[in-house]
């Protein structure tokens, strides 16, 4: 597997991509509106810094259940496969628990999957298919 | 600048490398001692998961310090320049509050430096310089 992204809660993400653009010379690659979050990705040549900012402040999300808890910052590591379901299956024998049983659909029209962080060492990792 | 890695606080690098090289395909690229802790770079081919293990449960380094207050899992994200000091004058000149104000040796015989996450939605930032 290879580096995809790492995902970033935030509340102002027009201010942090305009910052990260600045100093890390990261352009905005793509942008969305994706399952209530503004979703930008900030491409580094190899990978991106994917900003997820929700619509709502009072929204109901992993997101803003996410910065209530913990305030903004790095929410996840994806990883890039060709076959998120067999990546699944892995996962599966070696005892790892999973937030998706199966892939489902994700920003950037990808497919994905979440791993929970309590078998991966406090790490919530997501995997992504193009 | 680049992706270069994602680092990951643990108490259990071992078990850690054992589960991510299966899960990931993501061997061990390198292995040392720096500063208090074990650190090992797993592959992922275009960057690393870098593992930090304090060899001293009751030490006083920031990785012991977020371990006892946030627990295990993404501690910071990495971004390679070929010129952290460079790299330090931009943040500085944007207004961004520095953890290092120079850069410094790091493991892997890199040149490193921190911004202070205040300034930065709430990421601990790491410029590397191979």
């Amino acid at each position: 597997m290879r580096f995809d992204h790492v995902g970033i809660a935030t509340r102002d993400a027009d201010t942090l991509a305009d910052l990260f653009g600045t100093l890390f010379d990261a352009p905005v690659a793509h942008r969305e509106t994706f399952d209530g979050l503004d979703v930008t990705f900030l491409d580094l040549g190899n990978g991106y810094l994917e900003l997820l900012e929700p619509l709502d402040d009072e929204g109901e999300g992993a997101i803003p259940r996410y910065l209530d808890r913990e305030g903004p910052g790095i929410h996840h590591v994806a990883l890039e496969t060709p076959d998120v379901a067999a990546a699944l299956d892995t996962a599966r024998e070696h005892g790892v628990a999973l937030v998706d049983e199966t892939p489902r659909p994700g920003a950037w029209g990808h497919e994905v999957a979440f791993l929970h962080p309590k078998s991966t060492g406090g790490v919530l990792v997501e995997f992504v298919e193009h």
